[in-house]
């Protein structure tokens, strides 16, 4: 088993160098960066579908899709009326930093506010993979149950915020709230958790006003540079 | 890139030598073997714990339960008064058929029948690792969406049989069953699909029914060669 980690530490390796190139390429055309993960289904995308109207009055917004397969969510994206770029992993479990490399120099990054980088849904792979974002949101349905935090601990002890999705479900489930801030907790004392249903627009609203002063925090921080 | 595809296959040649030496273990006992795949939140443990109860009046049943972390699951099986082993994979996305070797040679074969492999929670990467099972069941909750089949096209592509589990939640969701039957059939006309839930335990009976039968002829092939 020991040549697999070498092996993994040496793809790891080369993965930080590129982030390293993505961050400073992106930080110098004052571009923020957020990388959401979860598992498939969590509702990555319908959130986006959600909160993007809002948050495209106030940034120029353009989202990354990263999926093994199918354009479906960067035709999603792009019928809010921004401009989303698919990368399709064809088998890789997650998003790495040359992928996201060689879309941004692509992109108007001068225009750009806010990068959305939505990665493959899974809840292991990508919490290893920076790809030279500012900040890393997961996301848990209540569907998935309140011990995935536990289980599944990297991607929740990574985040900068968390969203607990699919809460108009609750009264129709098992599932533990205060459990589950007790998991988040003892993970990651510090991130924010914001409860929202992309079903219903629920607590959405919250979110954007996070992302807008973050944002703002950010712009004002890479001025004073 | 090249490099990490090159490492890529040569781990995957190494399992599924390993694959076959398990296969050859398994069958030389007359151990019927089951890998069960799904997103994480699924419901994999919870249908085990629906189904293993029926099934163990018929069979004797092991379970090994893979996972990133924590014993939650192997623990939840043994309270249904079957043997479970857990393997944590401490980072890994997939349990891999060394793994498996490690822990059937510690097994009593002799006196088992079913063996069930309940994987670590991924659509992705457990599709490339052959364990030297018999069978795959992939399984999708109805809370994932119907997209899911098309976008994560591995485990389905594979499965022997599939689950499409939560449909006590149907009522409340968006999920259009005749699409994801469409995608199903799609990427994989052969499989027989079960509808259940392990919430109320709606068509557990019938997919129990399925595996005494598929049991059944195993045993039956076993014994004729």
């Amino acid at each position: 088993m020991s040549i697999r980690i070498e092996v993994g530490q040496e793809v790891l390796r080369g993965n930080r160098e590129w982030a390293a190139r993505n961050r400073s390429i992106l930080h110098r055309n004052n571009v923020w960066t957020l990388n959401m993960m979860s598992s498939p289904g969590a509702g990555k995308t319908s959130i986006l579908e959600r909160v993007i109207p809002l948050l495209k009055e106030q940034m120029n917004v353009v989202v990354i899709e990263g999926d093994v397969m199918t354009t479906l969510d960067a035709e999603r994206i792009r019928a809010l009326g921004v401009q989303s770029v698919q990368i399709n992993t064809q088998g890789a479990c997650h998003l790495d930093a040359r992928m996201i490399h060689d879309v941004i120099v692509q992109l108007p990054l001068q225009e750009i506010d806010l990068l959305l980088i939505e990665n493959v849904g899974n809840l292991v792979c990508p919490a290893d993979f920076a790809l030279g974002e500012d900040m890393r949101i997961a996301v848990l349905s209540v569907t998935e149950g309140e011990d995935k935090v536990e289980k599944y601990p990297y991607v929740f002890q990574q985040a900068d915020a968390i969203l607990l999705n699919k809460i108009d479900l609750l009264p129709y489930l098992p599932f533990r709230v205060p459990k589950f801030l007790e998991e988040v907790h003892h993970a990651n004392p510090y991130a924010p958790i914001f409860h929202v249903s992309a079903a219903t627009g629920e607590g959405i609203a919250v979110w954007n006003d996070w992302l807008i002063q973050k944002g703002k925090q950010h712009q004002r921080s890479a001025e004073s540079d």
